[in-house]
């Protein structure tokens, strides 16, 4: 069962490929990567396991691989740097194209490489974790990290086409997994109550990895991700809601130096305090939040931030989110199940109750 | 005397005022910078001469300035990284206004903070050169320089206008003032032949920085480029033409090290000897290479390569530009007097006669 949906962006509008075991489907490849230089980003873990397969279906190319340190870590202007070099080095044109093969981080960094590389060459996404299935290898946004932020340095560069197999989802830990899991309920959540619905009453066979409903899930989430992405591109309005959860659990990230929480757990743990806000709020109620935090922790994810996080540190860090347009911050919270939507207009003491 | 022209982009339309003195006329600044906050990036030497000009015109904003040393080694991912690093500290929102005080390398290293900071925010154009009036603030090229080569790393990020004082021209110094010429004479060549007789014919008026002069040759080397631009916005075919010079000027750039040949004084060489391998096509005279040549020295700019530099040099500098889409080395050539056009095809052995 494989399924193919587009991002509909005018003169960039490029396919999304998902289905178990494509990608040893070799005749997808040979129609994406038209060019003869190709340059495989990948982290040490994916390279590993899925190098090979990649590099058997370009025979026809020239291709140069690049392999950074698993981790959020790598997502560095030091690591962008190295690969410019390298790529430089090897004499890398614009007409070549780079394969990110791995997860967000491969797929940000890449992106990144991708937009900038004299002035811009084509990427191709093969995300191989759910979060990137779901989420970071859809819509273009590129970035590296900065000590003072996460994603403070990026582009909007739009791939030529996602290639998702699923059958990649097997080799993840159990943590990683779930953690892309919080991606998935967040789409449910913020757009769509019956997907929330579905997610909630068939998070076993989610959990068990059951091939019909992997599709199933990355397939919605990649469909609700694109129709947003359709009507704001550049997150000039609309597209912040799929920070639910974001600003929070962006915070909780930078306080814990990036990699110690994964970001689908700090996110979901950021959902589960917007939930709590919302309901402060008198938007949704307490059985709500209730079920969302029950959901979220039959997923394996944490729903509560770190005890040694106080109200500032929140503050402090929430500030520099990008969604911030003045001094106040912007939130992302739950109108209704399955309706999200983006404010700055709360009484900041509830905020504060919400941090404690 | 002042005028404004527009670089025609659909939604990413701009605006270029040029005149004498209209950096005083507070009128313009108020309708372009829209935000609250405003951060001016600039060189030292600029600074002194026109930071408070700006500032005093921005009272009613929250102002802060990052200054740079002045010349191209500043044009570097280290200060990319530091601005940034600012900038972030200061809490700097997506919805602020960076504004580029200075000449090319100000520009284009403004201009790729402005397109990467926090994936692109707004900026606006002040060049203080002749060479960034005419060439380098319009069109939307942002770049930082490797070490491998010049503007590898960069981004098509337009600006929300230019402002080009030409009373800023009367504090450059000769050397600086010529190295724009080359520029502008490089206009005449590529597209408009009877422009560049015009050039020709009034060389000492323009030398002599007559103020009708400046405005005729700043705004019509404007239109020239927002033309090609509007055609080509992203370089896909016949932008290129502008770099007219350029692939044989990067390489003696890179060779003598970022700073030494100013960078409108390695184009005018590279143009000296472009329209010498264009006659030796048989695409111009001698005579045409003679006046090319002798139009150059008239402005006190090089037509000669630095005699240390040999054939191979050149070569492995010039493989490496970014216009170079296989192995062979992609040229600018003149087919005619105002007419250039772009190609890889020629025999190997002319071009290293020509490097000879």
């Amino acid at each position: 069962m494989s399924s193919k949906i587009d991002v509909p962006l005018g003169t960039r509008t490029y396919p999304i490929h998902i289905g178990h075991g494509i990608l040893k489907n070799v005749a997808i490849l040979d129609k994406i990567v038209l060019s003869k230089q190709v340059i495989i980003l990948s982290d040490a873990t994916v390279a590993n396991l899925y190098l090979n397969t990649v590099k058997n279906q370009l025979h026809n190319k020239v291709c140069s691989e690049f392999i950074i340190s698993p981790g959020e870590e790598a997502k560095s202007l030091d690591n962008f740097e190295k690969i410019i070099s390298f790529m430089l080095e090897k004499k890398i044109n614009r007409s070549a194209t780079i394969i990110a093969l791995g997860g967000g981080v491969v797929g940000d960094l890449a992106g990144f490489v991708a937009a900038t590389y004299q002035r811009g060459i084509s990427y191709l996404q093969i995300p191989t974790t759910l979060l990137a299935q779901v989420d970071s290898s859809v819509g273009g946004k590129t970035a590296v990290n900065h000590s003072l932020g996460k994603n403070m340095i990026g582009a909007f560069h739009q791939p030529i086409a996602v290639i998702a197999d699923t059958e990649a989802l097997e080799t993840l830990t159990k943590r990683d997994f779930s953690a892309g899991i919080a991606e998935v309920i967040k789409y449910g959540l913020i757009k769509d109550h019956s997907f929330l619905k579905w997610i909630t009453e068939n998070v076993c066979s989610i959990l068990a990895q059951d091939h019909d409903s992997l599709n199933y899930i990355v397939k919605s989430s990649c469909q609700i991700k694109s129709a947003i992405v359709k009507m704001d591109e550049r997150e000039n309005d609309i597209r912040a809601i799929l920070n639910l959860g974001h600003t929070f659990g962006h915070a909780i990230e930078t306080f814990q130096g990036y990699g110690n929480w994964l970001h689908g757990e700090a996110v979901a743990t950021g959902m589960a305090m917007a939930a709590k806000m919302s309901s402060r709020l008198g938007y949704i109620t307490d059985i709500n939040v209730e079920d969302i935090t029950t959901l979220l922790e039959k997923c394996g994810l944490p729903t509560e931030p770190p005890k040694e996080m106080t109200p500032d540190d929140f503050l402090t860090l929430m500030s520099r989110d990008k969604k911030n347009l003045g001094d106040k911050i912007r939130l992302v919270l739950l109108k209704n199940m399955g309706e999200a939507f983006i404010t700055e207009d709360y009484p900041e003491r509830i905020l504060i109750d919400i941090l404690k």
